[in-house]
């Protein structure tokens, strides 16, 4: 994958955190996604149309989701639940949709935001599409955004 | 949700399944989802664009899930592995391509497959969205079709 796929998606991560939650992730080795994340509790996807066709997920263990959705908006959860569900939902939401006017050359359009939960949840993408993960680690814990896009 | 977002996805699968899988599967009372549908043990999803933007879902026990692949590139795997994963995107891709084409007025573009795999896994739309489930019987095995639209 191009690192112009790429790095909209790294530097609009940074900056939906730093903005919504005050908080500076640090991002370490980006890597090709060979099935060995994971699993994690919760993940937030969406999908990519235009030019270039891809998904965006954010992956989370439940510690890191609470945290972000209480920081978001100000609660005490201590577990999840439908506000942080929502707040998961809107993350990606906003990270997808600060990355697609980073697309140099690209029309990209997102669609609606999905939320899967459950321990051990795999997220998988058939053949035909590259998926790079981008490690995250912030305050509010660590997790993952992976980026795929199809091959052809 | 209208009925116009609806119909194009009971039409689509029944059309994908019966000249793909030879199988004409019948659907029973679509119902609004309440959260009261699965666990599932695979999902398949993908992303709608456009003039309206939403997710399509199509979620299996394994077993539906083998003998829907099984059928479709004549194979006998009994269990769940990357073949039956590229299948199942394979069909939500089909199902979402076709159903495309019968919106009327609307111009949807999709995005790539995404399946979740893990026992008890739940696939939850955050605010802003209304879904429908449609439950299909076949002679594969039970399987429903979630749609969900924003509705802003």
């Amino acid at each position: 994958m191009k690192a112009e796929y790429i790095n909209p998606f790294v530097e609009s991560t940074g900056e939906v955190f730093t903005t919504m939650l005050s908080c500076a992730p640090s991002w370490g080795d980006i890597r090709l996604d060979v099935g060995d994340s994971g699993p994690f509790e919760i993940s937030a996807l969406i999908g990519l149309t235009g030019t270039a066709k891809g998904t965006v997920e954010m992956s989370f263990p439940d510690t890191t989701a609470v945290a972000i959705c209480n920081r978001l908006i100000g609660q005490e959860n201590s577990e999840v639940n439908e506000g942080v569900i929502d707040a998961l939902g809107e993350m990606v939401n906003m990270v997808a949709g600060s990355a697609k006017a980073k697309f140099k050359g690209h029309k990209i359009n997102i669609s609606l935001p999905t939320v899967v939960r459950g321990k051990n949840h795999i997220v998988e993408h058939p053949k035909g599409s590259e998926s790079l993960i981008i490690p995250f680690e912030s305050e509010l814990g660590d997790f993952i955004v992976r980026v795929s896009f199809a091959t052809s």
